[in-house]
């Protein structure tokens, strides 16, 4: 059975999509609104993963309906759960997809998604979704990802990757300018960029 | 890194074992009360998928206290989760524990532990406790179990097995008598034993 994952390079999608690799034929999915062209470097990750790659353009109506949210809230969250949830329902909705997956972990506060829109979004697109980490903690998750990955991980410091919050920045940059940014984007946020699977 | 596995010979817990199996040194452990000897079955199950076994006996006192919690309930679901949290506090307990998982899963009600509990365990015994099926549905785990398990299951009938369940139903069957056990046991509830791996 293919499994499609949601993937931006980071090291929480790959472990889940290597956790995953025993048991279903991997397929990773990158989301893009075509603000920027960040997704490539998920592209490059997975192809030096050795996994299968797809790149899916998602309506830019999403985004924006993202960044008014984030204005009105003054926080990243319930924006950025929004554009994950938009993209699972965009992948779900492949004609062949049947499972989808994602790096969400049980200690991650964005995005959450509740039992019952997971549930929801299984139902409404017959298919099933699954966190393949939602069942493990900080720990054991750099225990694995130590094992398996080289990683670039630097606090404080965006390191330019495919998640969702490069084009937000560029989108709410351009609407509302720096000042917001930096409200916004909070300097020890750190982002990990897995270079390449070790062994 | 090894990673104890509470297992009941049941095809969850099995199938959390197997996920685990390529990541880390898989130990299966079965806890009992010295009521019955339904641990052999789970000893005979992990012997068949080719696992090491540990048995543990737990104190009574936690058994007598999750009987008096049911009958005063008039449902199992906290006791049985009183149990549950006990075994994982035992096992997490050994010297030499570091890792300990279970096969509680995404839709399952009994035995639940908050997020809150289950760090609360980690902090207090220094061990990461990770639930490898916490992200599955149904469907998921249901293809999964038919892939690498034959599985004994009957709707209705219980399967003698080492869940809680029948220590359980075996001391509140000659303290409270036949009619609490129609009462708290649903006919409708459904035990699988597995009977050996696939391939």
């Amino acid at each position: 059975m293919k499994a499609r994952v949601l993937f931006s390079g980071g090291k929480d999608s790959a472990l889940a999509a290597v956790m995953l690799f025993n048991f279903f034929e991997v397929e990773l999915v990158t989301c893009t609104f075509g603000i920027l062209e960040n997704w490539k470097i998920a592209k490059r990750v997975a192809e030096g993963m050795g996994f299968p790659f797809k790149v899916l353009n998602l309506d830019k109506s999403i985004i924006d309906c993202a960044v008014e949210q984030i204005i009105k809230d003054g926080t990243l969250r319930d924006g950025i759960t929004k554009i994950h949830k938009s993209a699972l329902e965009e992948v779900a909705g492949l004609s062949d997809s049947v499972l989808l997956a994602d790096g969400c972990r049980r200690d991650d506060r964005t995005p959450i998604l509740s039992n019952g829109e997971i549930r929801s979004i299984e139902d409404k697109y017959n298919v099933q979704y699954i966190q393949p980490l939602a069942g493990f903690g900080r720990k054991t998750i750099d225990f694995l990802v130590d094992r398996y990955f080289e990683i670039e991980e630097k606090e404080g410091r965006l390191i330019e990757g495919s998640e969702y919050e490069y084009e937000l920045r560029e989108l709410i940059g351009k609407k509302y300018g720096n000042d917001r940014i930096s409200e916004l984007f909070p300097r020890a946020h750190t982002h990990s960029r897995v270079l390449k699977m070790k062994g």
